[in-house]
């Protein structure tokens, strides 16, 4: 199967495209620490979006611990927006900046209320930054959530192996 | 690979597990008719959700036209959550019933809020039904969006093609 084009929008960021896997720390006030492996896939069908999924796995069991899929959007230069789901029942719109770099960008996104089922676990507002940097990308994000003022949650670096 | 066992808040639903293809029709009231293919995965790691996405394309053209990804939660017996991102910078919540029948389940489900990034076309709301008997599945989408009332969106149906 020949992938086609991609998309004039998307076109700048082909550097995003790919598998990438690598590992990652958590931390949160109001649970103990832990170690994940992760792999994200990140895609594209021709059109003004780029496909996004991740998984997460415990770094010593193997289990599977989280998951999320959503859409990279670029409706202007220097601008992103990526609308996120996940399994625990919450919904992320982030938007924010992209700088281009030497074969890479630097990501700075906010959701400034996150949206969740009545089930889902209280979560406020998210910050993620990445950074694309040729075949790594390295990743934070904090959270408000569960009555915690805005703190780092999750860490980690992967390194793209394969397209 | 070995599959893990289902989650028991999922078990009851393991007749929606499987790769789903067929082909539906769409109208709006701002928009022309069209027919698409589509294909619907639904798959599980053994956790309380089930990970859903699904594809379609133009029916004449085969060039891709919309996708969404996203989860089913049963948080209680009877309800079902669905968190879906949209490549078009929307995100529903969607909550309601689930109503099992001899293998498989009426399903209704509403969004009264659906989410849109600052650049995403406007739509307010959306009610979307599943009916899983058997290797088929149909659904319709009706939705309240760009200013018409709830109106008839979309509807298909699919058969399993495979795990």
């Amino acid at each position: 199967m020949t992938s086609p084009p991609l998309h004039p929008d998307t076109a700048p960021f082909a550097f995003m495209l790919g598998t990438w896997r690598g590992r990652g720390d958590g931390s949160y006030p109001t649970i103990d620490d832990f170690g994940y492996t992760e792999e994200i896939t990140i895609g594209h069908v021709g059109k003004p979006f780029l496909a996004y999924s991740q998984k997460t796995k415990h770094a010593e069991t193997g289990q599977p611990l989280h998951a999320e899929s959503g859409y990279w959007r670029f409706p202007a230069p220097g601008r992103v927006e990526l609308v996120i789901a996940h399994p625990t029942g919450l919904l992320e719109s982030l938007s924010g900046t992209v700088q281009l770099i030497d074969d890479g960008a630097n990501i700075e996104l906010t959701c400034p209320d996150v949206v969740t089922t009545a089930t889902a676990v209280d979560v406020e507002r998210t910050v993620r930054r990445f950074r694309f940097d040729g075949d790594s990308v390295s990743y934070d994000l904090a959270m408000a959530a569960v009555g915690q003022p805005l703190t780092h949650h999750l860490a980690a670096t992967l390194h793209r192996v394969g397209d």
